[in-house]
């Protein structure tokens, strides 16, 4: 079956979500980056208006869903497409384009299978990611380490949790949730996944940020859930190994493929509305706004931030891969090096998406703040996401570098 | 009465529009920066809200109407408060950190008046500034120079009418309008002023930008309307003085104050935040953001972009005033110097608002995008708002100054 | 006498160093700006070559010290011209665009008088400052109170002086020289006035900087020298009054004017430049380099980070004056206002002066890289001087004083 | 024979020059890069003090001309080691950190090696090729097509050459130059290669710039020099194939490479500074430079801009390798998008340079300003070659490429 075969498939599952769709896996394994193109194509036509609405996307995530993407990064060995991060990076970065929203809840989604992978026993691994497989799972985060609101108490070999916890992206309308709950014995934190359907687990749809709306990323409270002992990735008080601190860098390029993909999105939509609408200013003396110097000097510049963030966050994928394909013997030192050359493009990723999506107004005029366009979207989207951790911290831990080659610390934003 | 007993007087009059306040232009004589405060204090309680919801501001366009402050630049020949433009600027961005909407509505009415002060003869500027006191009109803005859709055609001594205006800020509720069309024949427009409700006239609310939402800057539409010969502010083919292109130089500083005001309302309101919400980042081994030193050197970049943009503004401002008193002497030249003043205020403005707005969620944190805060309005608002022209054009007005010493071609928009 | 007389007749004296020149303190009572203007003229002529040579700039200091110009800030009271602070910084910017070493120098002279004013008893303001009329002194500098290898002993009611200064602007053919000395008991330092000629003391022309070469700045060594009690200033473990530690507000603001002088001076030579050499680029398609809209977008970029500069480097000047005025009277809040105002204004004119000295060249082409113009070092020059204490702690204080309105703590650099 | 051995070896070779060094050649085929550090080692013992001095560096043209690396381009058919532009490049970048000037020479020295591998003939590659070769030529530029003023007269079918040439970096001390002279029957230039000792041809010692001072760019003036027609790689009024034009590329990378390396270098030496000699700041309460979080974190402003413009650098120069693998099979297409990539790249490296090599003077403090350290020359360097053609032409470039797939003009420039 041809890619496109595949695609026209796979687009009349938005209608009805979790219809069956057998042979996307196989898709997906063929041409990922096609199948993302025609979703970001699809997410792109109704982005503009579900921005404005906010709320739950189901139908969005049951687009996702069908697609197969979810199932890039399940290694072959748990029946998986096995696709390396490099591709589910270039797929969030063409999702993005369009809506950054669902780009982030499918780069969040591989973030979860990334801890399975990275903190699981042989048997987790199975366990979850076929079941990710088989019943085409949704996975959720509740893992925010900043919140510490959330707390476990052992209860025989089980744990019973307790708690809140806020910016939990995903979480409406999961099947799976990866979540911490902090250990007060040990001063430390546990990490678990658990079907959102626990009893005692309620998902509240309460974000409101005024960016990345779509996001399900409201709070989830714990009132005296059950968690079993084999749903437990990390313990309390286990030392992480380096290669169990890659998820942190999974993380981080996750958000720097968010926010370069809202870059680009930005980029094009300027590109095409220069093309297609804009007006020459009046004082210009040219007859299309596309011949004005000071616009092509503009473009010029933006062009140049886009393709430098491209180049490194590349960079950076392709050390993750090899990082990821080193297994156990991962050292410290390896770690750190992948985490330095994340840093690097995440800093240019965030620089990048703020400043293309204000500046492109300069270019566009007035008759760009029109909300039928929606251009404000990608700096509200960018403007939310880049917060996620301080830039200010990004570039002193690159400093910090760069002067004593100390690596930067392995915690969850870094 | 203390400006205190007149402020307390004025603010119920929020409820019950065009009440009867005979005093507070006495008051608005008195203290005007006073009276500016209270009112944009009372506009800052709904003004998150406002902003999201859009649409015509009725009950905040009566807490201005009732307030004298639409008075001030009225001189006291005419019966006015006779402030300069210095204090009429004041509160424009007094109320824009508060506001912008407002803010632009309340210095878009000053601009109309500037254009009866400077345009109109004796007979004309005391018919329209003693109506404007006695029956407290609020002026709206039809006069989008680059929209030629609207056309006069002779008849009689007097002119028909017909077309559309588009961004007509502050038409929705206004009591008359300054519009110009287009004259065929001669190649140039006309300026005048009718009541709204004339005949033919029609006000449409649909503005729909992602910013400066509440400032009524839809399309107008003319059918059929008659302009009678006394309402004429500029004929046709009549070549403007240089004093009469100072209304260009009024706008242009509007633009300026709005943005500063912005500038100055976002910054404002993330210090707040940093004093009463804001969280360290748990890298950063100080107990409160306050203490972070990456935060306190963002204030620092933060403050002297507001300062030095207000430096400039007041300076300009006071140069406005001395043309304003030269009358009928000013010479091009002089008038090239006013708008010279002006475009550098407004450069630094336009770069303040945005850098100010943006930046401000690198020390707030995510936390702080949250739509109850509402603090993405001011990134919005000046966004939108500094595309009214292209500071890329106004740099090269200055740089060609700075070259030739050649002054910016008195335009709409310079 | 007019102006050009008094200007015509200081010339010459740049022949012969202390020529007496008997009423030039009336002419500098008269129009300081003037006679700044004709020294900067006559420095101008000379300044490339001198840059390029480096070392001491006798017949230049000669020129100043005849010119009146180092008396300005010396108050009537004692035989002075009396002018304000105001007008002493406008010289150092008028002298700095022509020449910024020397105009370090004429800048550095006024603050060690401030010195006196500050900490002096009566009768040291009169001995110190009446000399400095009458033997037409130039005062160096040799303070740098992070250099604490220079020691204070107490030889019964007077002092031992040993050890090493660096970065002693001035000092190389100074008359007379500030000092600090550590003093170990009390850890604190002393602050003295002695002649250079003093025994013990050595001045060496060391200085090597590649900017503000001639600024005689290099190291002072005290060798066993004698400091008598009534030559201290401001004895050790002496708390200094509010009043007292305007000093370093007046040298961060000598700083300023030093910054924001050589931006004018490169801005202006930039101008001169595109006006009389500049060639178009073959790809811009207009005759004059002026004319190319690039150029032209690019100075009104400059224009407006210089005028913005200006402005607050004025109003911080005005500042300082009250203070001045309000004499013993003055608060510690009182101060660091001052302190801060001047912290505003000395960051801006620090961008300014690396900005346009280094952007210049993307306006001017390859041509101007020539050494016969001596472009360079406008940069050359801020680079050096801008480094004098760090802007990320200036903007630190700032953002202090914006959070929680804490005033920068009164330091030799703040 | 090992690397190692090689490099022993070839130090020497710096006091004789043109003394045989037979197998550096095979050297240079294993390992250029390990050969470019020692020569750029070498190179930056004696840098400041060169770069103080100014002249003629005929020394170190000799240990470039005996190590091997003036070969490195020169294709195996012809005897040469057949290396990649991208190891080309490499090598510019690495002795660029050391010493930009001779970096210069050595990659316009490939650029001439270009223009014969372009324009030429079979013939004239095999005898200009294998010449560079066996006589160790070092290739000197005096092509600015800029500078019309040299022009050509067809004698025969030979020509007479006269007028002059500016910007003529490595003539002197060249063996052998390319040279472009107008032909007015035509209106287009023709291209020509011709040993430095032709008679007429006086090569002047003219070079004044404050940058980049050792790159021998004077002016060459000709006299009735006779050029033979075996000597012209491109004949007037013969249009440029698509490969042609790629030598404007390869001259575009050229610049890249040296921005790119004066940007490392600066960075660099930066670093080792803060490592060994700098001193906190007195109130920042770290005990070293080193661990001031202002320090770390503008290091790691420097460090992303040094690594975006590394990584477009290299990609373009893959893109050069591909287009010249193509032969005359290469369309205006092709060139167009490898152009492209070039642009792009040297917008960045312009940046990074320039940024670099002023910011890095707030990370190390006054005492950097010490002309022993030499450390403005990067800046100095940067700022003059920056210059060669403006940015905001470049930028313009870029700005109608992502507009409407506008390739740049193929020019000597672009």
């Amino acid at each position: 079956m041809s890619t496109a075969q595949v695609i026209a498939r796979l687009l009349p599952a938005l209608e009805t979500p979790r219809r069956p769709v057998p042979d996307t896996a196989e898709a997906a394994v063929q041409d990922p980056i096609a199948i993302a193109k025609a979703v970001a194509a699809q997410l792109a036509q109704t982005a503009v208006e579900r921005d404005r609405a906010g709320g739950h996307p189901a139908a969005e995530r049951g687009l996702l869903r069908n697609s197969g993407l979810l199932w890039l990064s399940i290694p072959t060995e748990f029946g998986g497409p096995g696709h390396d991060w490099a591709t589910v990076y270039q797929v969030v970065r063409i999702l993005a384009g369009a809506d950054s929203a669902l780009a982030h809840l499918y780069g969040f989604h591989h973030l979860q299978l990334a801890g399975v992978l990275l903190y699981g026993t042989a048997e987790q691994q199975q366990r979850y990611l076929r079941a990710t497989l088989e019943q085409k799972w949704f996975w959720g985060n509740a893992l925010n380490p900043l919140d510490k609101r959330t707390v476990a108490e052992a209860e025989g070999e089980h744990w019973r949790i307790d708690g809140q916890k806020s910016f939990s992206s995903g979480s409406v309308g999961s099947d799976v949730l990866t979540f911490s709950a902090w250990h007060e014995e040990s001063g430390t934190a546990l990490i678990a996944a658990i079907p959102t359907t626990r009893k005692g687990v309620t998902v509240h749809a309460d974000w409101d940020a005024f960016g990345q709306k779509q996001t399900d990323s409201g709070t989830v409270s714990f009132a005296g859930v059950e968690l079993r002992a084999e749903e437990v990735l990390q313990a309390p008080a286990v030392a992480a190994t380096p290669r169990a601190t890659l998820r942190s860098c999974v993380a981080q390029l996750v958000m720097t493929n968010l926010y370069l993909g809202i870059a680009e999105g930005a980029y094009e939509s300027a590109l095409r509305y220069t093309r297609d609408e804009a007006r020459a200013w009046f004082a210009s003396g040219v007859p299309r706004s596309a011949d004005d110097p000071f616009i092509q000097r503009r473009y010029g510049e933006l062009r140049v931030k886009v393709r430098a963030a491209a180049a490194l966050a590349d960079e950076a994928a392709r050390r993750l891969d090899a990082a990821f394909r080193k297994g156990a013997a991962l050292t410290a030192a390896d770690r750190g090096e992948v985490a330095v050359a994340i840093a690097d493009a995440k800093v240019l990723a965030h620089e990048a998406s703020l400043t293309v999506s204000s500046d492109l107004f300069d270019i566009l005029g007035a008759r760009a703040t029109s909300q039928r366009y929606g251009f404000d979207r990608y700096w509200r989207n960018a403007r939310t996401h880049t917060l996620h951790d301080p830039i200010d911290y990004k570039l002193r831990d690159l400093g910090r570098y760069a002067i004593d080659g100390r690596h930067p610390d392995p915690t969850p934003y870094s």
